[in-house]
């Protein structure tokens, strides 16, 4: 269903047990990028009323889901802040076609591995922490990020065949593997 | 109320009158802007909670009426496009500091000049229209914008004294009504 080709593995839930607090704010970025990323879909493909729909739907969702993480800190003590973010985004950003309408499908597609990953990890994080505040709040957030990528990968559709659209959701499945394997040295939720 | 030094002149209904399709398809494009505009100051002050809380609704009620003009525009059998936009809102970001804290001060100012001449705007719209459906959907708008003016001014005051952020409205207003004195040729919402 989120078409990803890995699982996390123990390099991760290590990075999640030495430096929790800064993966809980890391979590709040991402979903305050996520906002950003959307609206910039609406910007960008404006013509498109379905993708503006859906588009809306997502930046409320996400927003509300900064609030949520932004009061789960508050509630634990732990200082928001500003914070490096971590290569991930990027780098799958990196692999989006310059051309259009390529660049529509690519962009979308990335946008759906980043929700697919995001899913993935919130599942893997509820099981693994033992606090069961945290374990139900991220069993409460994966659902929506596994919505969210069907609707991004369906959205693809509308800029190629669904054939184009799925067999490039592979190659791009397969790169982000490649790059959340590498992983990276600061604790992050994509790291 | 809203800190405007100016009202519209009878040259912007002439401009109305000939398009008013145009000024309605550019009033989508503003709704969109605005959500941006919202959504690019919790970018810029995410430790600012209050900040961000109030950006938030407005990022989803600018949405909203996003995709109110577009239902109007769909049932007026209005198509809707990119247009080259207006002048106004670039004029009055070059007015914005480039050092913090007055940056902050002045963003913000910005966008709730912004939203003070969309109100009076809408409020004039609403009157001067003789069609009963555009006549309602203006009135029905104008108080949001009139309120997102006052959010917008009183966050001002997270980043500056009332007097210091008083005293620069005062400025600011004074060059809005300079700008929107000149007009310009191309029939828009802030034309």
């Amino acid at each position: 269903m989120l078409h990803l080709q890995s699982e996390t593995d123990a390099r991760w839930f290590d990075q999640v047990d030495a430096h929790l607090d800064e993966v809980l704010i890391d979590h709040a970025h991402c979903e305050k990028k996520a906002a950003g990323t959307a609206l910039n879909l609406i910007f960008h493909y404006v013509e498109n009323r379905d993708l503006c729909r859906e588009m809306t739907e997502i930046v409320n969702e996400e927003l509300e889901h900064f609030h949520m993480v932004l009061d789960l800190l508050e509630k634990r003590g732990i200082a928001f802040r500003r914070l490096k973010p971590s290569q991930y985004g990027r780098k799958l950003n990196d692999l989006v076609s310059k051309q259009e309408p390529q660049r529509a499908v690519d962009r979308l597609l990335v946008a759906g591995l980043i929700e697919a990953r995001s899913c993935e990890r919130f599942h893997a994080l509820a099981q693994h922490v033992e606090d069961a505040e945290l374990s139900e709040f991220y069993a409460s957030l994966f659902e929506s990020e596994a919505r969210h990528h069907s609707t991004y990968t369906r959205l693809a559709k509308h800029f190629a065949s669904e054939e184009q659209v799925m067999s490039r959701l592979d190659e791009l499945a397969a790169l982000e593997a490649q790059v959340i394997a590498i992983g990276e040295p600061l604790a992050r939720m994509h790291s």
